[in-house]
């Protein structure tokens, strides 16, 4: 397609939960290390797309995406993805039943999911890493060892798999695609703003939403750092940009609220994508 | 005081923020490694009090500490403890300027909170740590290491501080004490509730709140893990139970939400301290 992006930026390491998320993409993928950058490069750079996390089912919205959303005033949000993060107990080849495990490498989120398991298993020897990708390198280096991972990260690493679905609960990670260009048409809407420090504001603004019958899919607060114990709002919402009533919408709430940042109107991925960079 | 509680504990180590607001009541102090931790001694043991941090004024609400408030309906919150949370550099006692520095300890936020000062410094070789007292305890035990910490972490590990005050911003930390005993008098009180899931539900519950002329301190959202992208508000408002207003604003939104827990009503603490135990 002519249309590719330049680079698809995502949350690295190789083997990742993004990595996963942009092999449904086409394009030449770059892993980066921190969520920052990604932002910082698809500021910089012409034609390119960034794939970050931004809310997970157990632990809530990603504040690095959050706090980078809301500085970048250029970088709009095109699309959502929605993955299970399934986690694996995968061993060096050297291994070849649990109780040769002498180690065992993950991230503390990943850890934490699967606490109940690795108590079941009497896996006492715990080792936190940065990542889960990088719990299978380690693993894979390691003949004693075992990773907590991704099935992708396991086979990208030639790590065995001894033991599938070993979290305790349902988990599912919600990625966007951003770009500098923004889009219109979608079944969700993004945007974030400031309330006054009075009384109602935040009424005032949720008021405007219940008038045009608009449903909130996610309401959220975060400090606006310069002035301790006050807070932004990010606000996911039904309907799009497209829509004069949502138009409408936004123009009404400028009245009641400061510094609204309209940030697009996205679908949910469904694998052709990327028309909107045509 | 024969009120005294027969145990205090905080979020340690010995050293840690929480350490200082505890020093500044009166009882058996005992460090515990996580916050979870404190939640269950406090539900346990009779007549102990735990203090935990609730909320930064960089990073946002301590989530640990929102989702032990929701799920242990018989623990209240009693009083709050406002922190500047100041860091230094401190070495140790083997150095005597700057470039001998071949190390530094710190925990993550800490070493972002001071990262503009450590690239002037031209400090590079960073060890992330898991807290900022256990980087003091690194760094007296290592002739060639400093650490990012409090000052009173450095001087109960020996440490001489070259430099005061090497954070980027103002940072405030936000502790609470927490016990089984409920307190109605306050500045502020405290809720949790659920929303049904349908268009307008948040919004009809603020609209108790603008009805009776309450002004709301925080509003948080975290998800509810046991259903995928539900969640629950924490809500901290001006005012107290005592007061026939907030009583009647608190049956009314009985009427609008779900699952509402109300966590009591407090002051910040002046010292004194420690009479709702009686």
């Amino acid at each position: 397609m002519s249309n590719d992006p330049n680079g698809i930026y995502f949350l690295g390491p190789k083997g990742s939960f993004s990595n996963e998320v942009a092999d449904m993409l086409e394009g030449n993928k770059v892993p980066l290390k921190t969520i920052s950058e990604i932002f910082q490069k698809v500021e910089n750079e012409d034609n390119v797309i960034g794939i970050v996390p931004i809310e997970n089912s157990l632990e809530g919205p990603v504040h690095e995406t959050l706090d980078n959303l809301y500085k970048y005033d250029k970088i709009y949000v095109n699309s959502y993805v929605e993955k299970e993060i399934k986690l694996v107990l995968a061993v060096n080849n050297s291994i070849n039943k649990i109780e040769d495990i002498k180690r065992v490498y993950s991230h503390n989120h990943a850890l934490q999911e699967a606490k109940a398991a690795l108590q079941r298993l009497n896996l006492m020897n715990i080792i936190p890493v940065e990542s889960t990708s990088a719990a299978a390198l380690y693993a894979s280096k390691d003949r004693e060892a075992a990773a907590i991972c991704s099935q992708y990260a396991a086979s990208l690493y030639g790590l065995r798999i001894l033991m599938n679905n070993i979290q305790d609960n349902l988990n599912i990670t919600r990625f966007i695609i951003i770009s500098k260009k923004i889009t219109i048409n979608g079944d969700r809407t993004m945007i974030f703003f400031n309330v006054p420090h009075k009384p109602g504001s935040l009424y005032k603004a949720l008021e405007k939403f219940y008038k045009y019958n608009v449903n909130l899919t996610m309401i959220y607060s975060r400090p606006l750092k310069v002035i301790p114990w006050q807070y932004y709002f990010y606000i996911e919402f039904e309907g799009e940009l497209n829509d004069i009533r949502i138009k409408n919408l936004i123009e009404e709430l400028r009245n009641v609220v400061t510094n609204i940042k309209v940030k697009g109107s996205y679908f949910k991925l469904q694998f052709q994508a990327l028309d909107f960079l045509s």
